[in-house]
């Protein structure tokens, strides 16, 4: 019988109905409790961190991420473990709030939250969405769930891949296109060629007043030239990933003004549920027919 | 020669390359200085009160509003005076603005912003917009607009209008469509149908912890009302328009938890402009050629 190994009552409930038969049990890998062998699929805790894949040691086996990075991944994976990310539960909850968060700069709904605590009534006018210049760097599943979305706002849309092709451009042309652009969204995977992408160079050639927008992950970003930049009043930007995170209380990033702060919400809406249930479903029945499981990202016959 | 009377030198500067020829004054009704006869357009100021036609008292011709909305207009139209709206220019900004209420409400950003102030990092899950259905009252330009932004965002769309036509429902089913929504978003003009519209009976008929949004008039709401139903952990709004407008510092709406106020920025975009600029030379080159000007709302050979 199939073992397998969920972090939450909550995920075993909801997937008992969907997997009968199969022994499906309880246990949060880096929660310090030790792992309850035998075990075919491990999933792991939602945004746990990749140092929880060390509580596998000595098991063989498949471990299912609940994340769609999988940054940090491979370096922490033990032997005979494989593991999978989770392509297609968070795509569309990260470029949701990407807009969110685009909407709510070039509209003012920060500072209208500012204003509201102190009773003030302020109307200005604001820039807009419609008719800006936006850069989207990241062509994967987030980035063109972004562009679909930005599709009915009549902004100008200019996509940027690590290589050209088609209406993609290069990465490369970079310094040419950011002086362009009113808003830059970065929605690429954290690796060795985006770790620190967004650095002063960057900032420098971004147009003054200018957006940016990260929904990737934190250190995409190098925050002190980020911080330098926005104190100069050079860009204003949106995160929902920092470096570090989560931002501890008296970094200068909470308090600047023309910038925004969510605590990494991209993917954590209730449409989560279901695209997580449907991947271990499908995980399952692949272990148990000797297919090869969806996503392998590390480990295994990779 | 045409002499056009403008509220602003800004639209008097934008305009003159477009109107040569043409007399093009600065004046504003409603600032108090006495209007320069002779005249054959007015502009009104950018969301001037009504009571600001009176300035026009005594004299004959055609007075273009900045606004789609036109409440109040017609009961302070002096005699011998027409009076057109702004078609076109900001149903798309208004869009624009909704949406970006939806998204912030939807996913957390107010409450981002007031953690922000204090430092605090407090990730929770937020139901998002994909999947939820949304109940959309009013289906002119703005209302169009909004379904049309929506769409990319997989929500379950509900269109309310005046009378049932095709997939559009009758106001009188409100009582059976409010329990089934997740957001009600109200874009109507103001008028005696729509005057409080969204009383205590229609918000207790809300579905517990939906999102009102409101992006037409102040008054369509009944405040006490909401304010009520909010306090009780009802309902949750985003109002762009409010009565009193503005909101006195002390309005409890401004420090409700769940409350999310914007100073009237609907239409007031970048985009704005060039919009406003068409509508005039378009309204000069009809006067000029004898011909009925264009979104006539009041007065005149209405």
């Amino acid at each position: 019988v199939t073992t397998v190994l969920l972090p939450t009552a909550g995920l075993r409930e909801r997937l008992a109905p969907h997997l009968p038969g199969r022994d499906l049990r309880v246990w949060a890998a880096g929660s310090g409790e030790r792992m309850p062998w035998p075990a075919d699929l491990v999933v792991l805790p939602y945004m746990a961190p990749p140092s929880a894949l060390r509580a596998l040691e000595g098991w063989r086996g498949l471990a299912q991420l609940q994340t769609l990075g999988y940054d940090g991944i491979a370096e922490h994976l033990p032997p005979g473990v494989s593991c999978c990310n989770a392509v297609g539960v968070h795509e569309a909850s990260t470029a949701e709030l990407a807009l969110a968060l685009i909407l709510a700069m070039q509209r003012g709904i920060d500072g209208a939250v500012r204003s509201a605590a102190a009773g003030r009534w302020e109307h200005r006018r604001r820039p807009g969405l419609a008719g800006s210049r936006v850069l989207l760097i990241g062509v994967g599943g987030v980035g063109r769930e972004i562009a679909r979305c930005l599709d009915p706002f009549d902004a100008e849309l200019t996509l940027v891949g690590r290589t050209a092709r088609g209406a993609v451009k290069a990465t490369a042309e970079l310094p040419r296109l950011l002086p362009e652009a009113d808003i830059v969204v970065v929605a690429v995977p954290l690796d060795t060629a985006t770790r620190g992408l967004v650095d002063a160079a960057f900032l420098t050639a971004m147009r003054p007043g200018a957006l940016l927008v990260n929904v990737s992950r934190g250190p995409v970003v190098d925050t002190e030239a980020l911080v330098a930049a926005v104190r100069q009043g050079k860009v204003r930007a949106a995160l929902d990933v920092t470096d570090p995170e989560p931002l501890p209380p008296d970094h200068p990033l909470w308090t600047l003004p023309d910038v925004l702060v969510t605590p990494h919400l991209g993917g954590d809406t209730d449409a989560m549920d279901a695209r997580i249930d449907r991947i271990v479903i499908e995980q399952v029945r692949r272990l148990e027919s000797c297919r090869p499981p969806l996503h392998l990202v590390a480990g295994g016959g990779r």
